[in-house]
This record gives structure tokens, C-alpha cells and sequence, in this order.
């Protein structure tokens, strides 16, 4: 098909901004980005974890939202997908279509994916570049132990709820950055802007809940959406109390704790785990968590049955919106 | 992010329409589509190999295009990748941005993505839907004995030049989807179209050259660019006698040898394998190419230095085009 005149070359731009995520001897592969494919050798006695997510520009990033960290984001969420299922992340492909070559946006960009990637051992081995409306797919690989990975379906009457962190940050993040919130208290604002902007996936807490929790999944669409899922997978009911929900003192100080427990329920973005656990093995998780300085709060419990049942004050509680679907 | 209210969740489109991916015993999915990540367990003495491909609305295909065949092409680009390592496919994972949820467009983009699958026994284990312009990234996994994978570096001065099948058909064919080209032989236009929307790649004879060829790679930028590549990876200096360049009988009929060599070289999507052989080894990969009933067909040869020299009638040639390249 006809092509743009842009001026970089789409190997220039892998090679040039990409060129960061450098494989090394212990990174297991055995040749990157560069050829028709990328070859990579798995640790001994291990299965394959494979997950991809995507981002539209105006959709899961405000347009004007600042490239790098747009470049940690769409690693960050696939890393997060790997926390879920207790894997530990190992390589990374990126499939950026982009409107066009602006070396300053590829540069900030490129800053934001590859310093995650670093924090985190993720060599980034294939790629491809085009031209078109801004969209950034990630896939992620990774690598567990046989039969020790993190299922949405493992959980049991019974089982514990947990969270991992505060919700509803991002919730508040994207309100400020979008105009909807007007904040005061400046050093608030600013933490919950970086908690939207530079989401923390929790890879080591995900690793080390192997074989303590239950199920696990991470919290990419809100609380409502998510807790109905890994409920229905696990074929149980869940039954949550709204006050525990962890609220952040950020977020308490720039909105009613009505405004963000709905937040902390629906906005989605926040990429904490959602964790189901067997009440004789809930000393265990904490003890991972406090050895991370990760919080780790129970909001509920799981029953026989199925459906999501939400209480406030001992009142049942209907949440205001459903859990983020982009087609819904 | 705010979404817009259309009548599918992303999580019945993959249900709905790519259950007929379904994993088998044979296939290695351990957990596949509806987790935060699939599990897939590699066969012993394997290395994981891994390629992304995106296609973008109106770059990589017209936008009234068949949706089966968008739903074959975003397969078929990658196959043919593994192909070029001599990999053997196994897993895929889809991104896919589309502006509404039409489910008659997934029906179709759908049946022609599975049918491709199923035919390289290859497993949907994951997926991503979002809105968005339309933009289609699929991840392919496969795997391949180790030491064993057609790298594009690895052919030497004195390595024959081969390709698959014929060169330009997809050129035509698009010219004739756009209206550039019009046809009067309608058997001949149908052939060229076929090539266009359904490309075929050439994974059985990527195997079968693991080990014969010294260096693949597929051709899907066009062999003006794609062999520069080879030969730049390979620090070698390679020679095209054009007069060989492998052209249809449907292409000659369609348009003057001419323009017919010009699509071969600079055109693209033919997504036939460019490889080097040494000529001991000739033999034993024209025996492979004709046990799938494949044209194999000798086009030049490589030499010390660098660059490609091409000649037409043993004159020296400069091909019209350069490869196609998204950014240039």
C-alpha cells in the first residue's frame, strides 16, 4: 500500500529508541528484535505465560497525555497481567502505530517503557512500527513453575477478599487530568497523578502469593467489574463491605470519601491485585506484603452461590457504575 | 476512560466469536482466552520463538476489504514469519481495534482468521478488543529446535539466491482492488485478487529448509528491500539476474513483463521466502520445495562485499522502487 513520507525508517526507530532494552546473558534470549522473529529459551521445568493488552490514544490515555508516561503505562499493564498470574516477566514485543516519526515523542516514549522494562528484567525482543492512529499493543511473556500460576478460578467458599495498595487513585488522576477535578491541595493532586500516570504493576507480590492465594486477578476495570468476573470464574458468590475498601489519604483529602469509595469501585486503572485466600493462609499473604512494604487489606469474603454482593454500614450498597468495558 | 456505548463486551467478542480457536491436547494450551494470561507449555528441547505483525485500515489493506481476508492476512503475515525461521507455529494472541462492534465484520474477520489456524494448527490464547480505528496486531508463537532457526545472517559468498512460488501477483492484485489496474482476462484477475487477499505462507517448506537453506527471510516488503536486508545481515553482497524472477502466468497475461518485474521486485505482500543455499545443498531443497508440489526457482547468487547489484539481459538494472517501508 501507499506509504507517508515520514522520516524515519520503522527499523531506524526500533533500532534507534528500542536499542535500550538490550538482551543480556541471563535474559535467555537468544536473538532479539532484528530478524524475521525473535528467539528465546525458556528456563528449565517452566510453562509459558503469554497475555497482550492495548492502547487506544483518547481512550485509555488522555491525547495530551505526557509520552513517557504513556510508554510505562502500556508495559505496565501487561507486567500487571503477569503479577495476576504470578509469573515472572521475561520478554516483551511492541506493536506501535503511530501518526507519525516525532523523535520527541518516540524519545519520551521509548524513556518511560524501557525504564520499566529494566526495573523488571523485560527484554524487549520484536517489534513493528506503523503508521496510523496512535495505538500501542504490548505483549508480555513470561514464565512460572507447572501448575503454580494464579487461575481467576481457584477461589473457594469461604476464601478471603483482598486488595493489594489504595484504589480509586487513578480513578481521582484521570478526573485531574481530564478537568473534571479541580484540586487545592497541590502535593495530594500531584499523588494521585502519578499514581494514574506511572501505575505500579505488583510483579514480586504476585510471585511470591504463589501457592498462599487462591485466585488472583489484577484490577484494570474497576472493583465491580473485576470482583463479578473472578467470582463467576470461581463459581462463588463474593460479598464485599465498602468501608474496608483501602482509600488513600490523597484521595480522601481532595474528594468525599462517597466520591471515592465510587472511585475505588468503578474507575478502574488502579492495577492492584485482587486476591482470594484461605482464611488459615492469610498470615502468610500479609507477611509478603509486609515484607514488600505493599499494603494488603481484606474487603470481604467469598459464599456459596454466585453474584456480588456489596454492603455499606451494614446496609446493602448498589455501586453507581458498572466496571469498565470498552465495548459496553 | 470514558467509553462508548456499543452493544458487545470485549469479553463476548473473544467468546463469541474465537471459541473456534479451541485448544486442543495436542496444542500445549494449558489455560487459554478468559484469565489475565494464557499458560502454554513448550515441547522438550524447544526454543520459544516469537513474531508481532500490525495491519492498519487503509495502509495494509484497502478499506473495503473483504473482513475474511483482513482476518486471513493478520495470521498470514505472521505465519509466514515463523516460516522465514523455519518455526513451527503454535499459539497466537490478537489485538484488535475496531470502531463498532459489527458483529457481521467479526463473523466474517473472524471465520477467515480461524480457518488460517486451524489449518497450521495454531491456538487463539489470548485477546485484547478495544474501539478504536481499525488496527489488527496479532503475536505469534511457535518453536523450533535448538541451533536450528533460518536466520537472515546466515548465508556466505557463493550461497545461491531462491525464492518461493511467484513475485508481483499481490502487486496486481492490488492495483486491481484499487481500481489502478483494469482487467479484461476476469480468471486472471481472480488468481492475482486470491494472491492479494489470501496470501499463502510458507510454513511446511520453512521446516523442511531448516538445516539446508543457510539464511531465510519472507518477503513482505518487496525483494529490492527485503534482500538488502539479507544481505546486510549476512555482510554479504548479493547479484539478481531479473529475467528470473519467478512471474504467473495470470501476472503476463495481466500486464506488460514490465511492469510485471517491477511489482516482483518493489510491490510486496507476496509473502513468499527468500532464501540462500549453498549450491551443494541446492538439490536437497528443490527436492523439499517439490515434495509440496512449491516452485522453487534460482534468481541470483551472493558474493563478498556489500549491497545488491541487480542486471537485466547482462545489463546492469536500477529497480524503479524502493521496499516499502511505513515510515519512509
Amino acid at each position: 500500500m501507499s506509504g507517508d513520507h515520514l522520516p524515519l525508517g520503522e527499523f531506524d526507530l526500533i533500532d534507534r529508541y528500542f536499542s535500550g532494552a538490550v538482551a543480556n546473558a541471563r535474559s535467555g534470549v537468544i536473538l532479539g528484535v532484528g530478524d524475521d522473529a525473535a528467539l528465546m529459551r525458556l528456563p528449565p521445568n517452566t510453562d509459558l505465560v503469554a497475555a497482550v493488552d492495548t492502547l487506544v490514544a483518547g481512550r485509555h490515555f488522555p491525547l495530551d497525555c505526557e509520552p513517557r508516561s504513556i510508554g510505562h503505562r502500556a508495559l505496565a499493564v501487561n507486567l500487571s497481567d503477569m503479577a495476576a498470574m504470578g509469573a515472572t516477566p521475561a520478554w516483551a514485543t511492541l506493536a506501535l502505530t503511530l501518526p507519525s516519526a516525532d523523535a520527541a515523542w518516540l524519545e519520551r516514549f521509548s524513556l518511560g517503557l524501557l525504564h520499566l522494562a529494566q526495573a523488571h528484567g523485560v527484554a524487549l525482543v520484536g517489534g513493528d512500527t506503523t503508521a496510523g492512529p496512535l495505538t500501542i499493543s504490548v505483549q508480555i511473556l513470561g514464565h512460572v513453575t507447572p501448575g503454580t500460576a494464579l487461575r481467576r478460578s481457584g477461589a473457594a467458599a469461604g476464601d478471603l477478599l483482598a486488595v493489594t495498595g489504595d484504589l480509586g487513585d487513578a480513578g481521582a488522576g484521570l478526573a485531574l487530568r481530564t478537568g473534571r477535578l479541580l484540586a487545592d491541595d497541590r502535593a495530594a493532586a500531584a499523588a494521585v497523578l502519578e499514581r494514574f500516570d506511572y501505575p505500579t504493576p505488583r510483579v514480586s507480590f504476585g510471585i511470591q502469593a504463589r501457592g498462599v492465594a487462591s485466585a488472583a486477578m489484577d484490577l484494570s476495570d474497576g472493583l465491580v467489574g473485576d470482583l463479578a468476573k473472578l467470582a463467576r470464574a470461581s463459581g462463588v458468590a463474593a460479598q464485599v463491605e465498602v468501608e474496608r475498601l483501602p482509600l488513600s489519604a490523597a484521595l480522601q483529602s481532595l474528594v468525599s470519601t462517597s466520591q471515592a469509595r465510587e472511585w475505588a469501585l468503578a474507575a478502574g486503572d488502579d492495577y492492584e491485585l485482587l486476591l482470594a485466600v484461605a482464611p488459615r493462609k492469610w498470615d502468610e499473604l500479609e507477611a509478603a506484603a509486609r515484607g514488600l512494604d505493599l499494603k494488603l487489606t481484606a474487603i470481604g469474603e467469598l459464599r456459596p452461590g454466585n453474584g456480588v454482593q456489596w454492603s455499606l454500614g451494614g446496609e446493602s450498597f448498589v455501586p453507581a457504575a458498572p466496571g469498565y468495558d470498552h465495548f459496553r
